[in-house]
């Protein structure tokens, strides 16, 4: 009985999952997704549940079908077409309004879903819409109930809005932004003023072009020429009726970047612009009717933090989206892997570059490191949920303030992990589909490029992860006292342990006691610990030898506090991952590769410190690092024919990869061709076909000008 | 008297360097210039000598006084456009001729400083101009002189050719061409064929739209039906009247890639397509008249070799133009950090952010490589010419077999090992401009996007690297038979001293220790010494268990062989600084800044070996590490203050670099406000503006359609 009723379970699911997830078109691929060793769909199933395929699937089919979001192989899109069809686009999302409120309160993680999904197809529209409904709305509507009409006005587009706080001379050192809003009481009013070109706002997402109003960060003076500090303010920098500037400002594209073209960054220059009192959004501190300045926090460094609140949502955020890319980059390079066939055993036969131990080394630790970052990310936005209600909620409690700091901490360090691990897979991939990789309608330059901004944008990678060995250092004190302490989210909890951690050394005696994500685990916290001693140690010397705070820390950074963050963040990561792939919840038939892809990412991200673990003692000898590097490459040969199915569960649509060499069939040549003359001018002569058939040169004739 | 000889050529030394290196405009990057510890143009004169820096200042001005090169800001260029644009500055390229045969006859070197110039420009033009005049004229000018008429025709621009090798299913393994050129006696022609359309040739340069011929290589049939293997034959693909195809070609253009899209890639397809027998280039082999097979190499290997030859010309120039890209990169990252200020030690001052030694760390290293690599790019031109001096003169000798083993050695590890560092660098500098390096006027995207395909063409950089393996790993008879032996260039030479070597510990005890490039010397010839052995246990092993050939040599490539030619090649290249650094001939003035980049480049790049040091056992304890961390960053910091002269010695002008983040007067701002608002569009309202404006979107309406 009860291996019918089993039995009739899974076949209720298989048919639930084929609903959902349509079988791959049958080719070149089939033979490695044969040797999977688990069903893709139910791994798709299990890592994100029937509700978020189905809102993808939603997603997905609606671009799809939809004349505007069409793709034209071959064409040459202009920018300025480029950034009309990313507007055009951007309006069709408000259409379809794919979220509604109540479904984002219900679920907030479908609105990560929703940004990931828009980004698969094209970041440009996704940016768009997301800086007017997200950063701009959300900045406003956490400032204060009063907007209620201006928010409407920006959900029906009779508006549309930027986040206007980077500078020209300006950017991750928000301290020093130029701008002023000076009160005139006598009028009511603030006046803004740029004091030169260098503090022109620049670089503002959606300013380029297209936006009407603009959040616009300024130090904020009374009348008594006091500076309070860096406040926002709603300023209207265009006309809505015509798209011309405001009397006073002066507003215009930056031109072209090296990605992200359909987006229309901007810049603007305020000459004595009025706005009225009322716009000021009030979180940080207000000024009454009389021009005196009033705040609810004490602290000026507090009211700065408050004012800057909105901004760690951005590092959440592109925790993920960076996730998004590194899915994208292997989709496409895995798949091109598997149906490439280049040399081979004999001079007939050729094998699938798939095949090789160095394509696979090159690729599978990425593909790992997709898995386990995404449900990083994920876990990151969950934990970010949990401390954005309580900031709604003006909760002001001890546990709401170590939060902030933790999750501060979090994405001040995963930001630059994600996004520099999309960045370098990426280029990896690239490379591992040799010359076609290199082909624009491959999109891996496309992936590449628009990716790039992740490592700059809401604070340079470099400088962020200041942010998180700063918190790391903070906790010096309790482990010295040997005082208990925990942080909300737990992630720095093990460092109570400091003293016993630092004591351990690596005891793996073969590869196969290497080949659980266990072994990495207990290495980095060992890895954490030391370079938290040196780190801390490295900066009492800096500053026992009379050097200032600035200067000390400074010099604390390269192989220490640099490598104090990265270490912590890479660890965190694989702690949730181990957590995750080793809970008894996990389907016995899915669990062997989880638990596999969470060995190889510790391990390889591992490896880079193996130095540093030889350095501080906790390995020696010749045996140890080649346990780990042999895992590695076994680790990459057992994935190897795991890994299409693995891209199967993430990648999306091919409409939506939009590869001709990562597509879902595997016809890597077919689909190139078919591509290359659905362009119309493939085989078109030059249009200036005369200046090579009539115009000969003289050779040399212009050597006299030499 | 003496002193005021002295005194008498310095001040003429100084007046003829002024006279082919005018003074830098004033501005912000003078403090740095003042506090450099050298002269900028004696170093300059001293790198490259008189006769080549003119020959740079009359390229660089050539092209900056001539409209066809003129820079047009904001413009946003069709792909169409640019290629047209390309072709028109090519043939103004003939019509220049900056170098006469004779001059390339009397000092080689001068062609690669004209690709170098050139590519500094643009590499759409250069590489065009050379896939023409130098791999198309160069391959069937090496093959017979029985092309006279064919030559002149080439060098007047009647005919355009390229180089048609790569297949779309076949690139890097060459063998797997399946072009066929079936000979028939009856017509005296061969008759080529594209056997389907996985064999079209593909990737192939100046084939897109502009190329009348091609030398094209084809598997050779003869009448009895049998292959004698790949050859190559000139095929006419266009009309040279209309630019039409040919009857039986299919050719067109493979569409926009990531970068160098002014060049046209192309693909053609042959159906029964007949040339004259005269076509053959019969450097491999030829057909008698009644179609028999006759070659002058017994060997099929060696045919193969030979026919091949003319492909190791790319991976010299590779290595070279990889090094410019680096220098182009650096250029613009250091002016960009010695005037860019961010953070302080107070709110109200701050510093430029070369200060910091995050950043100083992130890029000094690249400067450093800069000089090492180009020092060795251009010795590597070198010893290729004097292969190439005997491929001419048909020497056949034990030593030109010698030199032409060691040749590819050498540049099957430096196009990687180049090309990578150069990728790198333009990565980070792109990061280290921050926002500012996103934007494209700025120049980081393009260099980074032109440098891409140096990784993969002329064959993948990986599967190059298990060539220079494989050459290492013959000599291990020789060592373990401890007799004898050398290489032409002597690169080799110190594993005589295997046993010896491998015998050897880190000795250094202080950071001062450190400070030259011996101690990196001395622990690359130990690690080249180990990874060697290490490598050929390993392969043995794999032999050992069973494994074929083919499968034992690819299971031994990570961690092994790989890493093994990425040893040795960054020894040699260390190797050859270090010697020309020390050289008791090198004026006493520049010497220090030249040591100090020997021994930053050979740190650093050491430093990412150090496991491997470690888990051998080279370096033991935790200080040995630190004293090499500890080194470089006293390096860095020591070079910063140089950085600028440095670059100042390597950047061409304002004109040829065209970044205004890059330029020379070190106005950073000024320079972008400019070239933005020279920019007709950045002020404009977009033509879509009533999309906005007007065509209001009903939010919500397309929901019904998901």
């Amino acid at each position: 009985m009860a291996s019918t009723l089993d039995l009739k379970e899974a076949t209720d699911s298989q048919s639930s999952w084929d609903t959902l997830l349509p079988d791959f078109p049958k080719g070149p691929l089939c033979k490695y997704r044969k040797k999977a060793s688990f069903n893709w769909k139910e791994m798709a199933v299990f890592l994100d549940g029937e509700d978020i395929i189905q809102l993808k699937n939603r997603i997905f089919s609606a671009l799809e079908n939809d004349p505007f979001f069409a793709h034209h192989p071959g064409e040459d899109l202009s920018h300025e077409k480029y950034q009309e069809l990313t507007f055009l686009r951007c309006k069709r999302l408000f259409e379809y309004n794919f979220l509604t409120p109540q479904e984002i309160t219900e679920k907030p993680l479908k609105i990560l879903n929703m940004i990931n999904c828009l980004g698969m197809y094209d970041w440009s529209p996704c940016l768009k819409y997301f800086l007017h409904c997200g950063v701009f709305a959300g900045t406003i509507l956490s400032a204060s109930k009063r907007f209620a009409d201006f928010m409407k006005q920006i959900y029906s587009m009779e508006i549309f809005g930027c986040f206007a706080l980077t500078e020209l001379s300006h950017g991750t050192n928000t301290r020093g932004i130029r701008t002023t809003a000076t009160f005139d009481s006598s009028t009511q009013e603030f006046i803004i003023n740029t004091p030169d070109f260098e503090a022109a706002k620049f670089w503002v997402g959606n300013m380029g072009k297209n936006a009407t109003h603009a959040v616009v960060y300024a130090q904020l003076y009374t009348p008594d020429g006091q500076c309070h500090g860096l406040h926002s303010f709603i300023v209207q920098i265009r006309d809505t009726k015509t798209l011309l500037p405001m009397p006073g400002v002066m507003v215009g594209d930056i031109g072209k970047k090296v990605g992200q073209n359909g987006l229309d960054n901007g810049f603007a220059m305020f000459h004595n612009v009025r706005i009225p009192k009322e716009n000021i959004l009030n979180v940080a501190g207000d000024v009454t009717a009389e021009g005196k300045y009033s705040s609810s926090f004490k602290d000026v460094k507090d009211r700065f933090s408050a004012s800057l609140g909105s901004l760690s949502t951005g590092r959440v955020l592109i925790t993920a989206m960076s996730v998004t890319n590194l899915k994208l980059a292997l989709s496409i390079a895995i798949r091109f892997s598997a149906t490439r066939h280049q040399f081979g055993p004999t001079d007939e036969e050729e094998i699938p570059v798939l095949e090789y131990q160095t394509q696979q080394w090159r690729l599978l630790p990425y593909l790992a490191a997709a898995y386990v970052l995404d449900y990083f990310s994920k876990s990151l936005f969950e934990n970010f949920v949990e401390f954005n209600a309580g900031l709604l909620r003006k909760q002001r409690s001890q546990r709401q303030a170590d939060l902030g700091r933790e999750i501060h901490a979090l994405s001040a360090a995963s930001k630059p992990l994600s996004s520099w691990t999309a960045q370098q897979a990426a280029q990896e991939c690239r490379e591992a589909c040799g010359g076609h990789g290199y082909l624009a309608m491959n999109r891996l330059g496309e992936i590449r490029n628009d990716n790039d901004p992740n490592c700059t944008y809401e604070g340079d990678n470099n400088v962020l992860l200041q942010q998180t060995s700063n918190y790391l250092m903070s906790w010096m004190s309790c482990i010295r006292e040997k005082a208990p302490f925990e942080s909300p989210f737990g992630t720095v909890n093990f460092l109570q342990n400091y003293h016993h951690i630092l004591g351990q050394k690596f005891t793996a005696i073969s590869v196969e006691d290497c080949m659980d994500s266990s072994v990495p685990l207990a290495a980095y916290k060992w890895l954490v610990c030391y370079l938290l001693r040196e780190s801390d140690l490295k900066l009492n010397k800096e500053k026992q030898s009379g050097r200032s705070d600035f200067e000390a820390k400074n010099n604390c950074q390269v192989y220490y506090c640099r490598s104090l963050s990265i270490a912590f963040i890479e660890q965190t990561v694989l702690q949730r991952y181990h957590d995750y792939a080793h809970d008894p919840s996990v389907p016995s038939t899915l669990q062997p590769v989880l638990k596999n892809l969470s060995a190889l990412y510790g391990l390889w991200s591992l490896s880079k410190h193996l130095a540093v673990l030889y350095q501080g003692g906790y390995v020696s000898g010749e045996q140890a690092g080649r346990f780990i590097q042999n895992a590695i490459l076994e680790l990459c040969y057992r994935l190897k024919d795991d890994a299409i199915a693995l891209v199967d569960v993430f990648a999306p649509p091919d409409f939506i990869l939009n590869s001709p060499i990562g597509k879902a069939n595997g016809e890597l040549y077919k689909n190139m061709w078919a591509e290359i003359l659905q362009g119309s001018k493939a085989l078109n002569r030059p249009s200036w076909w005369a200046e090579f058939c009539i115009n000969k040169p003289v050779t040399g004739r212009l050597r006299s000008r030499l």
